[in-house]
C-alpha cells in the first residue's frame, strides 16, 4: 500500500534528555528498505515479521556497532501513520539517537517536522482534525480531568457529535435543493417545517457544544487568572494555598516588556494559569509600583480575578479600588470571586458591602482546608456539570471559533427559511456545513492544518 | 523462570518532558499477571507471544480508557533484565504518564529505583559490571568518541580483558598452592619461572590498561580545564573558539561557594570540563578580583591550562605570574598548553621564553582555523593513539581506582616471588583477583553496586 507522501521521515519520538530509552521512529514508503542499509539483524527487515520486536544492530557508516537496539516493523496499514513504519527503541542518549538519526538520513531518510507522523495519520485518514488535536491534548494535559477530555476526543466524541450535526445539516439542504431543482418530482423530503426542525436541532446541538467550551477551555487549556487585593491581605498566602504542593509546572513566558511568570495550577478539574503572581507578591515600594501596573494590566486581561481582602480590618479606600476594579473585570465578562480572607481573625470589617455581590467565599488561606472552599466555588463556575453528562465537549479556541460560525449560519438559515426563503436558507446552511468540514478536517485549508500540527512536537 | 527479586517494578523508561511516546517498562515475576489486571488486549497478555507488539487499552480504576498502547511482552530470560518485561509504548505525556504508572502500582507494581532494571540485568548474568557502567556511558555520552567506547565496553571488550588477566593469575595462584599443598606431588603447574612470567604478563596487561584511563578519562569523563591568562589576552576568544557551535551543554554545578560554571565542549575526541569560564570572563574590576581567586582556585585544580598570552604586546610581570601558576600546575601532573595569541599582529613579545617549554601552540583565537591547531594539541596529550590500537579502555574512575590496586598486588607479589617466597606471591595475588573480581562484579560489595546504579537515571 503506497503512500501519499513521497518521503520517508525520521525522528526521536521520545522527549529529549536523559533517560533509559529513546524510540526514533522512521515511516515512508522506504522505511523498510533505508532500514535494511544500516541496521543489521538476524533476517533482514524486509523479511521480518509485522509487530515482532527483534534484536537489530545498528551500525555506523563503517559498519562498527553504535547500538543493539530492540527493532519493529509495523506494516501499512497497520501503523499509527498508515504507512510502513519502523520503530528502533535505543539506549536513551542524545549523541546516540544523533548518531542512529544521521544514519537514517544518509541512508534515505528525511527529517520530520513538528507533528508530521500524526499529520501523516490524519492524511491517511487514521484520525479526524479534533482527533489529531486530542493527541496533543493527551501529550499536553497537566490534569487527570485534561487527559480524560482529551482521551474521550481521541475516541472520537466530539467527531461523532459533529457528524450527527452535519448529517442533520446535510438532509435539511438536500430537501432544499430538491424542492428548488425538481419541484415538481415527489422525492422523499423534508417540508418546511421539518426543515425548521432540521435546523433548530442542529442549532440546539450546536449552542452546547459551544458552552462545552466553558468547561474544556478551564479544563484544558486553563483560566488566565489573576490575585488582586491591596497590600498583606494575604494574596500570596492564597498563592501558595492554591499551588501548593501541586507547584508543578512553572513557565517563563517572554515578549512582554519584561517576563510574565506563569504558573499553572489544577485546582479540582480546572486548570489556573495564574499569572504575573511575581508583581503582585512584591512589597517594596518602588518595585511595588511597577507590579500593581502589571497587575492592572492583567485585570483587564483575565478571565478569572480572586479578589482577595483581610476581613481583621476595616475595609478602606483602597479596598474599595479593589472592588471597582472587580466590577471592571465583571463587566468585560471576566468571573470574579470575593476572597473574604483571614477568618481565623476577629473580624472588624463590615462585610455588609458583599452583600450584593455572588462569588463570595470566606476562607483562612492558611489553612489548607480552605482550598476546598475555593476549589468548589472556581469548579462551579467554569465546569459546574458540564463534564459528567457525557456530552462531547470542546477543547480548544480554533474548535470553539468554528462552532460560533456554524452556529451563526443555522441561526441566520433558520431566520431566512420563514423569511427569504429556502434557497438563502440552504446556502447558510452550506456554509454552516463547510464550517464543520474544516472544524473535523473533512475539508480544510492547508494553512490550518499546518497550524495545528505545528503544535505538535517533532517525533509526534 | 523465577527472578531473584520478589518484586515486579515499574518506571518511566523514557527522559520526562514532553514527546510523541513514552515507554513505560514492567519488570518481574508477576509483570504479565499486574498488565494483564489494567490492559485490555484482544487476547490476555498471558496468551500474549512473546515479542509481538500488540494494541492494548490501558484502562483506569473504573474501567474507562486511559490511552490506547503498543504493549509488548518479552518472556524470561529473553529480556534487557532477564525477568519477564512487559513494555507499554504510550502517548508522551507526563500526567498521561504518571496515571499509568499509578494503575501499574495499584495492580501489585513497585516504583523502580534509579538503575534498577539494569541492576537485574545484572543480577541475571546478562551483564558484567563494567558493561553495566558502559550502558550509563552510552546514555549520557557527550560525544561519538564517548559514544563509541561505551559501546566497545557494552560489547564485553574491557570485561574480556580483565577476565583473560584473571584467568592468567588464576593459573599462577592455583601453581603457588599446589606447590605448598601437594609439594611432592608430581602436578602440572608452572615452575617459578612459569609464575614469574605469567604475573609479568598480569602487570603488564593492567599497566596498558591503567594507561587507557589518561584517554577514556578525557574522552568519556571530561578533562577539567581551565583558561588562564591576565586580561585582554583573548581569553574569551579562545573560549568561544573551543566551544563555538559545539556549545551544547551547559550545565550548573551547585555545592560551592557561589555556583560555578561548568560548560562541556568536545574537541576532537576529547571532551574538556570548562570551569569557572565566567569568573575568567569578567572584566569590572572588584568582580575580577573574585574572578582572579576563583581562577587560582581553578588552576589548582584542573588537568588542563590553557595559558593564554598576547604577542602583540610585551610579556610582563603579569604574563611571568601566569607561567607561574602553570609551573605550579605541572608541578602537580596536570597538562600546561601555552597559548600565544594574536599571531594576526606584529608580534612585540620576546617569545624566546617560551623555548624552554613544551607544548607551545600559536594561533589566533579569531580565526576558526586556530581551533584545529588547539584540538591536534590536546587529542596528542590526552589520547595520543590510544584510541586506534583496539584495546580495552577504561573509562572511569572506579574502574581505575580497582585497575591501580590489582596491578600494586600484582606488582608486591612479583616482588615477594624473589624474596619473601611463593606462598607471600600468592596472597597478593589473591588480592589482585579478587580487585578484579570487584571491578567486573564476579564479587562486589553491595554498597558499590548501589553506588554504580544510583548513577543511573530511573527507568534504566
Amino acid at each position: 500500500m503506497k503512500s501519499m507522501f513521497s518521503s520517508t521521515i525520521a525522528a526521536v519520538s521520545t522527549p529529549r534528555g536523559r533517560g533509559g530509552i529513546a524510540v526514533i521512529r522512521i515511516s515512508g514508503d522506504d522505511a523498510i528498505k533505508i532500514c535494511d542499509k544500516f541496521i543489521a539483524a538476524k533476517a533482514p527487515l524486509n523479511e521480518t515479521e509485522s509487530r515482532r520486536a527483534v534484536l537489530g544492530r545498528v551500525t555506523g557508516e563503517n559498519g562498527e556497532t553504535l547500538d543493539e537496539c530492540i527493532v519493529t516493523v509495523f506494516r501499512a496499514p497497520h501503523s499509527y501513520t498508515g504507512e510502513d513504519t519502523v520503530e528502533i527503541s535505543c539506549h536513551g542518549g542524545e549523541v546516540l539517537c544523533r548518531e542512529i538519526l544521521k544514519r537514517a538520513f544518509a541512508c534515505g531518510a528525511v527529517p520530520a517536522t513538528a507533528g508530521e507522523f500524526t499529520r501523516r495519520a490524519f492524511s491517511a485518514g487514521k484520525l479526524s482534525l479534533t482527533e489529531a488535536e486530542a493527541v496533543i491534548g493527551m501529550i499536553d494535559a497537566g490534569s487527570t480531568a485534561a487527559l480524560s477530555l482529551s482521551r474521550k476526543n481521541l475516541d472520537g466524541e466530539l467527531s461523532e457529535e459533529l457528524e450527527k450535526v452535519y448529517q442533520k445539516l446535510r438532509e435539511v439542504v438536500g430537501s432544499v435543493y430538491a424542492g428548488i431543482d425538481f419541484p415538481d418530482e415527489d422525492l422523499e423530503t423534508l417540508d418546511k417545517d421539518g426543515m425548521a426542525r432540521g435546523i433548530d436541532e442542529a442549532i440546539s446541538a450546536l449552542s452546547s457544544l459551544a458552552d462545552s467550551y466553558r468547561a474544556g477551555h478551564a479544563v484544558c487549556e486553563g483560566v488566565r487568572t489573576v490575585i488582586a487585593g491591596k497590600p498583606n491581605t494575604g494574596k500570596s498566602t492564597v498563592l501558595n494555598l492554591i499551588c501548593g504542593e501541586d507547584r508543578a509546572i512553572v513557565t517563563s513566558v517572554p515578549g512582554t516588556t519584561r517576563d510574565v511568570v506563569s504558573e499553572k495550577a489544577v485546582v479540582g478539574d480546572v486548570t489556573l494559569d495564574l499569572r504575573d503572581t511575581a508583581g503582585i507578591r512584591e512589597t517594596d515600594d518602588e518595585i511595588e509600583k511597577l507590579g500593581v501596573g502589571r497587575s492592572l494590566d492583567e485585570i483587564g486581561k483575565c478571565e478569572l480575578m480572586l479578589a482577595v481582602f483581610d476581613t481583621s480590618r476595616p475595609l478602606d479606600d483602597e479596598d474599595e479600588k479593589v472592588m471597582g476594579y472587580a466590577n471592571g473585570a465583571k463587566a468585560r465578562g471576566a468571573a470574579v470571586i470575593y476572597v473574604l480572607n483571614k477568618s481565623d481573625l476577629e473580624t472588624a470589617a463590615d462585610l455588609s458591602v458583599f452583600n450584593k455581590y455572588e462569588n463570595v467565599v470566606t476562607i483562612c488561606a492558611k489553612d489548607e482546608k480552605s482550598k476546598a472552599v475555593l476549589s468548589e466555588k472556581i469548579n462551579e463556575l467554569f465546569v459546574g456539570g458540564a463534564l459528567g453528562d457525557g456530552g462531547a465537549v470542546v477543547t480548544n479556541a480554533r474548535q470553539h471559533a468554528s462552532v460560533i460560525r456554524a452556529l451563526e449560519f443555522c441561526k441566520s438559515a433558520r431566520a431566512a427559511l420563514d423569511t427569504l426563503g429556502t434557497d438563502i436558507a440552504g446556502s447558510e446552511l452550506e456554509r454552516a456545513m463547510s464550517e464543520i468540514s474544516e472544524l473535523d478536517g473533512r475539508e480544510v485549508g492547508v494553512d490550518v492544518v499546518n497550524e495545528i500540527f505545528g503544535k505538535f512536537c517533532v517525533g509526534k
